[in-house]
């Protein structure tokens, strides 16, 4: 069988994800991984895999089919994306939604300058979800989307409570109301604030003598990130912290309930779900099976950028159609 | 907005789910049903829907851009479905698992023949759950399947109780085992006996005076259809019958749990879901969605056998690349 050969741009935890995604493919090969930092400096998941400088990334041209970016929408994929889709066909995650479209007008052009694909923003919302967006909307044009996110951590938000004086270490959780999940279901078109759709968790380590009544205040009151919702804060100790709340926990629902019938009499409700012990693990598996799609546009002939929304479901298999028809279908 | 002229071929359950399916698509508009019952004999939904004796079908090739059949797997697709995609771009729901791949072959070789699009086996089983399967397939490469299917009526298991000597009327309703529900969520990876994964409960109306122990022995034994399952059945009137069952509900359940991980010890879940009140409206919604694609692949030039696989998702939809990105992604 031939290998798709992987190279991994970046080396947080959606880099050590794709690095660990990519042993799970037996189709696939690590070429390395690019890294800005010291490549010596650096202690990846498998001893072999070879970490090199993105200083000599160019030198791989010919080596990598498909370059997977690891990196941070609000920086790195801006910048990288597109100046790496002019060498490489490449899959990144950038899920700042609104800058989607100049995101992808800044890759498309970039990659059609010399014919390589650019997946972008893929792994699960954007993503996954996405895509049951789109398929339930089409299925039952008359309806309504719901997302919810949860149970898990947002990094943006334990970011955020770090940042408060006082604070030596935080973790935040997204949980979904349950009642909130039962009315959508139950089709009833809830019209739902934000409060109403998700309370949050909050894992607080407090430096010692630190005034915790302050800083839960600062906390359940700050506006963006906790003012809307309902907040609940916990003090505990970096143990029980490094104990209890070590994973990166996540996942969401996407409902559409929508109506069918000559008199919309008919009530009709579509639910993904995901469920998921390491979110950055499961993104990258996403990228990974992306990326065996692109490889296969890029044999084709086609060039651009693209989404989720735009690959055939059966390039992201290693396996035939006529396989997959007599297995899956 | 370019109207996208649909035919439907045969008026049982799919053809009216169409013909109701196509009134909520404002780029679409139906041509009129075909029928090889006498016209004059059929009620349609809307009393403004054509309806035309098949026999003058081949009249319409100019004037209907798609060609939706609602015909059964059993007899009608095998012989309809090659024969008209020699004249139109189609669609069908062919669901005998086990023959799609010689009905593949077969429309492919007759669609391509004269350069048509014949989309098969669409709906929700297969459909959306094979679209759901792969998809989670591709995803988690190691893991494990599962597909559950109800609470909802299945109709030929219905059909067979009304066989039995002494039966009036029959209703059957397939329903998942919660236990066996929850230990998949639960990423157990149970092996799974048919009697762990269903329940069936049948509602009968017997004939006066017949011996309902003798047709409660008859169904709970019958071979293939009721033995294997822990089954219940319940005697009601005629009256109770088309009071409480006269729906046609379905759903049912698509999870794969798998593992990530560099010893494979994260655990993800995916799941995907459907509860429907109307079993047929639902998979038209589907077939109609998917005339949309076809039409799409059609005007690009591209012909042949197609299956949900296949197809970008993008191309179910009425809207652009750069509404999609913008509204969904």
């Amino acid at each position: 069988m031939e290998s798709i050969r992987i190279g991994i741009l970046g080396y947080g935890n959606i880099g050590r994800g794709v690095e660990l995604a990519v042993r799970q493919n037996p189709d696939m090969s690590l070429v390395g991984v690019f890294t800005r930092r010291k490549p010596e400096r650096i202690t990846t998941c498998f001893p072999e895999t070879p970490v090199y400088h993105t200083d000599s990334l160019l030198d791989f041209t010919q080596n990598i089919d498909v370059l997977i970016l690891g990196g941070g929408s609000a920086t790195d994929l801006p910048e990288q994306s597109p100046r790496y889709a002019r060498q490489f066909h490449i899959v990144d995650s950038f899920d700042t939604h609104s800058r989607i479209p100049e995101h992808f007008d800044a890759c498309d052009a970039a990659a059609k300058e010399t014919s390589h694909v650019a997946l972008i923003s893929t792994g699960w919302d954007p993503g996954m979800f996405s895509l049951q967006r789109l398929l339930a909307g089409c299925i039952l044009p008359e309806g309504q989307d719901y997302t919810f996110w949860g149970k898990g951590v947002s990094q943006g938000h334990s970011d955020a409570i770090r940042r408060i004086d006082g604070v030596v270490d935080a973790r935040q959780y997204t949980i979904p109301v349950e009642e909130a999940l039962r009315s959508v279901r139950a089709g009833e078109n809830p019209t739902l604030t934000t409060r109403q759709k998700h309370t949050r968790e909050c894992y607080v380590v407090a430096a010692e003598g630190a005034d915790r009544e302050r800083i839960e205040n600062q906390i359940v009151t700050m506006p963006g990130y906790f003012a809307d919702y309902d907040t609940t804060v916990y003090f505990i100790t970096q143990e029980e912290l490094d104990r209890d709340h070590r994973g990166i926990p996540h996942g969401g629902f996407v409902i559409r309930t929508g109506v069918t019938g000559a008199e919309r009499e008919t009530r009709q409700c579509i639910e993904y779900s995901l469920h998921l012990d390491s979110n950055p693990e499961f993104t990258s598996s996403v990228l990974v099976a992306y990326a065996r799609a692109v490889h296969r546009l890029a044999r084709e002939g086609q060039w651009g950028a693209k989404t989720v929304f735009d690959i055939p479901p059966a390039y992201l298999s290693p396996k035939t159609g006529a396989q997959l028809r007599q297995q899956l279908l």
